[in-house]
């Protein structure tokens, strides 16, 4: 039931040390100009080649300043040159200057980089309700130009993360039927997770021809299986968003509901569920990825119900942490999370080994399961033998270092 | 906005080491019988007087035996006697043979008391998915019943604790027009704590004479305003219940839609309230008791879902463990509800401190508020400046304690 098998045909292949400048025309770079301590802080992303977009943003009601301007551009459908993020500051919960800060950040990164403002789309990551000290980003503007380069995306991976400890970048090329389109990726985003746009940042560039609507079509489609269904923490922070920025450099072009449009949505599914998984594992405390399977639901609805409510309780989570098989924890959660479910029907497996016959029955060995728990990465199945519906989510277990990572945040 | 405070007026008067014996004609033993190494573990409430009875449970779909049992005991609407209640084990997810085990110690302390078996309440908590060991609570029945006396109520709380710290019983008096009536409480509950019923184990004695019906309407009312807004972990448990026994033996009858009822209903919302938020100043791990007031919603739904989604804030939690006056998580959870929030209008309070003003305005002194935080009991004020719904919620703070307690539950 691993997703990321379905879509890993023969057709995709994954690129060594991919990123967003693994795809012909994409420059990008990332520097630190003082928002951080010492690390890298701000990035760009600029294509000479006037780019279609699509986007899909937080359904937070706090919207940061960043995801209001990114949307008005979407809305207006007109093509792009370029991405500006900064680390650090979210520009949420700023206000009127926030909102200017961050059309004065927009209007200098256009200036210098001679497009218009509404060419360049912005975004930003951080503490919230802190405003931007902005001198420090627009008096970096000429350096981080003049470093803008083709083997950029590292540098920008690197510059907008916050709490994560491993930067995220993959690229992958799709072969279509008129020949190859490259997909490039950065992510980043360890705390506030959760489906729907929590705190993280998605960038995908690809060199497909594709316009703005079916472009949008692609991603949220895609976004459905990947992004949103993942959690860290149950929070959806203010800030988040997933943009594909594409050039059309490869002149093939991707028209919709054709066999061609499948393929790239499916290699773009692929390339975000990589991303969404490896925010997971790199999750705020994280020690392991886990990854739910919901089986023989009654609807698609329940599986997904009962995928959230393992994967943001906290008593599964530090079970998980603990490596103990406690069961009853997972069975008292998907009981209690509103779907239509039947306990006593249900069946559970760690990996491969059962944990639950229908009935409440275990003669599993303990010391088995408590040896599946302690790897790196797990699977959790439940079958509830109700239906046909089947979802997977990706989560992570909670650890001390989560608290200690979280209540000291500021400090 | 302490609703307790409103509840308390001149008519109420808590006892000293109240509890639920210190209504006239109840008594109660607790003992240890084996189920824990050495803590007790087992416990018998008792009257002499047939007592009717109200009570509210889990919603969890995997309802343990005891609860089963008890709503069947409860919609036959018959009289009971007594109550038996065992720690360290759940008795849920048990199949069948959990259910019998329960109907067997039912049953023997039906027979050890001369009583029917359908006069006698059960109740478990504890470990889900391992059956109890069913000879050690049935041989212990009759020291237990030898222990009973008018004073037991004490040893009765603290032999229905599992991960507690302290034990919960509480006792008042109210001023009805005839004279007064007498009402107790005990319960447990420290993880697994959310409304509806989370591992929570509330009961309730009262002399008041008073049906079935009535009773009923008064606990839920009750209930509402205080087990039902309290979260330790947002996790809804399979076993949980708040259990309400009336003898009778003051004589003062209280009929629906009464003075007396109203005035009864605040006694019995005030001593819920009492134990409501002994249950989250003692959660796992807590260090401080944080009450949530939301005011001037649009509706209670949404004032509901805002305190609700604070109160489960893991990223809230923290902050308010690390002693950090982080605002913006407050607001992006309140916003992340799904209630119905203009974010740019809503002012903050921490106790008596203005953290934030319309339009986000932060003028306050950061050590002013990180001093507020500093207390074992602390208030967060959040009007939203659009409506006049109000509502009022507890709950604490998450520690790395949390996770220690819960990710070696069993070992």
């Amino acid at each position: 039931m691993d997703t990321t098998s379905v879509a890993q045909t023969e057709k995709i292949t994954y690129l060594e040390n991919g990123s967003i400048t693994s795809v012909q025309g994409f420059e990008a770079s990332g520097i630190h100009c003082g928002l951080k301590r010492k690390r890298k802080d701000l990035a760009l992303v600029y294509s000479k080649l006037p780019l279609t977009y699509a986007g899909t943003f937080t359904t937070n009601k706090a919207k940061a300043a960043p995801v209001i301007i990114n949307q008005d551009i979407l809305r207006k459908g007109k093509k792009v040159r370029a991405l500006i993020i900064n680390s650090a500051y979210a520009n949420a919960c700023t206000g009127i200057d926030g909102h200017l800060d961050a059309v004065e950040i927009q209007n200098k990164t256009a200036t210098a980089l001679k497009v218009a403002p509404t060419e360049v789309l912005v975004s930003s990551t951080g503490v919230i309700g802190e405003r931007i000290p902005v001198k420090k980003i627009t008096s970096s503007l000429n350096t981080l130009i003049e470093k803008l380069n083709p083997n950029g995306g590292l540098d920008a991976a690197q510059a907008i993360m916050t709490t994560d400890l491993i930067k995220k970048h993959f690229a992958l090329e799709v072969q279509l039927s008129k020949g190859k389109v490259t997909i490039g990726g950065i992510a980043k985003g360890s705390g506030m997770i959760h489906p729907n746009m929590a705190t993280m940042l998605s960038f995908v560039t690809t060199d497909a021809k594709i316009n703005n609507t079916v472009l949008q079509k692609a991603l949220t489609e895609s976004v459905n299986d990947s992004f949103n269904k993942i959690s860290v923490d149950g929070e959806t922070s203010t800030n988040d968003m997933v943009l594909v920025l594409a050039n059309g450099a490869s002149d093939i072009v991707i028209e919709e509901n054709s066999n061609d449009y499948n393929l790239f949505t499916k290699a773009l599914k692929s390339i975000n569920i990589k991303m969404a998984k490896s925010i997971v594992a790199d999750g705020e405390g994280a020690t392991k990825l886990i990854t739910i399977n919901i089986t023989n639901a009654p609807s698609e609805k329940d599986a997904n119900l009962i995928a959230e409510a393992l994967a943001t309780s906290p008593l599964v989570k530090t079970a998980m942490n603990g490596n103990d098989p406690n069961w009853g924890r997972i069975i008292s959660a998907a009981s209690s999370s509103g779907a239509d479910i039947s306990p006593n029907k249900v069946a559970l497996y760690f990996g491969n080994l059962q944990i639950l016959k229908p009935g409440y029955i275990t003669d599993f060995n303990e010391q088995d399961a408590v040896n599946i728990l302690k790897e790196k990465e797990i699977s959790i199945t439940l079958d509830l033998s109700s239906g046909t519906a089947n979802t997977t989510w990706w989560t992570c277990d909670y650890s001390e270092q989560y608290i200690k990572i979280n209540s000291q945040y500021r400090t």
